[in-house]
């Protein structure tokens, strides 16, 4: 095991009716709050109308910052900066999913400073302080609501970088698994993908020959998000299974399945964050694509992590380590079919011929994110195994 | 899953040559400090010395309260209290396992108050503040390194009580599994024990009927804890393995694995305590003994759930439900054999006839923490499963 620093001062409100506590949560920080919020669709669920009465009910003054799209933009999240520093705002609260909060994050980091907040995703600046942030989170997914990283796209440099510091952690995060009961089937499962992704980036670029607790934990959470997510599902509001699910996707990115993995590095998101940035494909959508043809590339390097994987995941116990291997991702792209979430370029309809493309944009990621082995040719090699 | 909350603020810091670290994040604190720790084992191993040069280069001036004892006492916990008044210290400093720890919360709490500090095992106050408390762990076992509870015993009483709050987490806790490269084969065994009783307390009182999330994590902590103390005890200066089972043992008892739980209760620990109590037996040792017997009785009750527990530990997959059920502990029972910690009252070398006296201190305890249907006959009863 490696030496790490565990640090997660997040406070977790989880659980049916705690939505009505994010004003109380929210005035312990100040009185004027900026609020980020998506396409609208709080307004429809009522979420919207609980969070702006508890708010209302605390004495929190609320400035409206709607409108953030999937794959959050640097345009918009300029726009969040100057109203927080027009009005001064004490606050800010993130009401959604990964997209609101990673735009909330980077709001909250850009309002007390001078410069381009785009400097803490190229690494020319470092986060020094933040505005105290709170949310109320609306999607199992990203995991950003429980740790210290932001992913935003840069639209006009087509760049999509993501940017971590420890004082990026919200201050509170409220889940209410009743909020996520009209996430779509779809949706429902791309989040899923995107929690299990996480766990998986680190379980197959673990360099640490032995991480025994680690592995067991990530391996539970892989098997709980498959499991609630097909009784998600069969029941869209099965309470105890869309709380399985948010627990699970929080738990996969907060910080406890890296401690003592020493350097990992995230070439499934770097190779998916190049078709995100270039198509504006769903996140869980690319990662199942790009991840079936990285796990086969990487396998033969490594292939003993990946028969691990196979045996206590999905039970696959017989045969040699390269045919576990190998049934492994089978059945791990097989449940992603189960769930309908693609699983080919073919199937997000982008062409074989853009792959050149698409790892250039890759690489320069690459270049970024100090994953120099990742060259063009080697990610053409692994696109060409999600086709 | 039921609501909670989730909020431990307690930073880790793990890993070889970490101690060198603990004079500066105490001195972040304050600059005079009450050192605590145990029967001097510390200036034996050489950890004594790190950190006292540590904190010297760091400008902290030391007051000395060492000479806990396992099992720790109220009235050294009182001296301690005496001490940080008199020399208005502003840390405490814990460098020890888990009674050292608990000593060191109690006088953390205690010298901010007037009243006696055992108000607050017996809930007639509670601790609103305390000092800020820094650690160096040395035994792998309680999790009191990152948690909110403390257990006392008042000698006068005959009384093992715990309190938990808060406020009683430390603040830094460092964890250098070199520094357990010493402990004894018998005592690594019962940190091991103690750590697997954590979660199984958890496991095994859970109402719930459905914590897929909590159950993998905790059936992989129980499986990561035996597996490394094995390791251990064929090497003792194995790193990866003193490692494993520090942070397993840790993880077992830091919130994770109750979050969503609801009530849970700790029988196994409220008689153990008596065990303790009554004739100093080692934690881990008392517990071993009281474990297999509470199961097997609690196993007539909810069968499934030991059954889950011998399929997804011990791979026990064959038989009826019962048939699992006992073969799981079984197995559990075999392992304690072979890592030599004891099995019986008899191996306690405490005698059949005892069994009404140690009842009779255990439902005290039991009235005191809320578990009313300890009566007794049943605590006799399980007693006579342990014989």
């Amino acid at each position: 095991m490696k030496n790490f620093v565990f640090h997660n001062p997040t406070k977790i409100l989880f659980g049916k009716y705690t939505i009505r506590s994010i004003g109380d949560e929210t005035a312990a920080f100040g009185k004027t709050a900026l609020l980020v919020y998506g396409q609208g669709s709080i307004k429809n669920n009522g979420i919207y109308d609980q969070v702006t009465k508890s708010l209302q009910d605390a004495g929190v003054t609320i400035i409206e910052h709607g409108g953030v799209q999937s794959n959050p933009v640097l345009s918009h999240v300029h726009q969040g900066i100057a109203l927080a520093k027009e009005n001064k705002v004490d606050v800010i609260i993130a009401v959604g999913g990964g997209s609101v909060l990673d735009s909330a994050k980077a709001i909250a980091a850009g309002a007390l400073v001078e410069h381009d907040v785009w400097k803490f995703f190229t690494g020319k600046k470092s986060v020094k302080d933040t505005l105290p942030l709170t949310c109320v989170l609306t999607l199992a997914a990203s995991g950003s609501e429980m740790n210290s990283a932001m992913v935003i796209t840069n639209e006009a440099t087509k760049q999509k970088f993501v940017s971590a510091n420890k004082h990026l952690y919200p201050k509170v995060s409220i889940l209410d698994p009743t909020a996520t009961f009209s996430v779509s089937p779809d949706y429902t499962a791309y989040g899923a993908v995107d929690a299990i992704s996480h766990v998986l980036e680190f379980y197959f670029t673990n360099q640490e020959p032995y991480t025994p607790v680690q592995d067991r934990i990530m391996e539970g959470l892989v098997i709980s998000c498959m499991d609630s997510c097909n009784r998600i599902l069969q029941n869209p509001e099965d309470y105890d299974a869309r709380a399985d699910l948010m627990w699970a996707a929080t738990l996969a990115l907060n910080g406890l399945t890296g401690a003592g993995l020493g350097r990992i590095s995230i070439p499934m998101h770097m190779i998916e964050h190049s078709l995100s940035a270039l198509y504006n494909v769903a996140h869980g959508a690319g990662l199942s694509v790009v991840m079936p043809g990285w796990m086969a590339y990487q396998a033969q390097q490594t292939p003993e992590i990946f028969a691990q994987f196979a045996e206590r995941v999905f039970g696959i116990t017989s045969g040699s380590v390269e045919t576990k291997a190998a049934e492994g991702i089978q059945a791990l792209l097989s449940w992603f079919k189960k769930v309908n979430s693609p699983t080919s370029l073919t199937d997000l309809h982008i062409p074989e011929q853009d792959i050149p493309m698409i790892a250039e944009n890759a690489v320069a990621l690459a270049q970024v994110w100090g994953m120099k082995e990742y060259t063009q040719e080697k990610i053409e090699d692994i696109l060409k195994l999600c086709v």
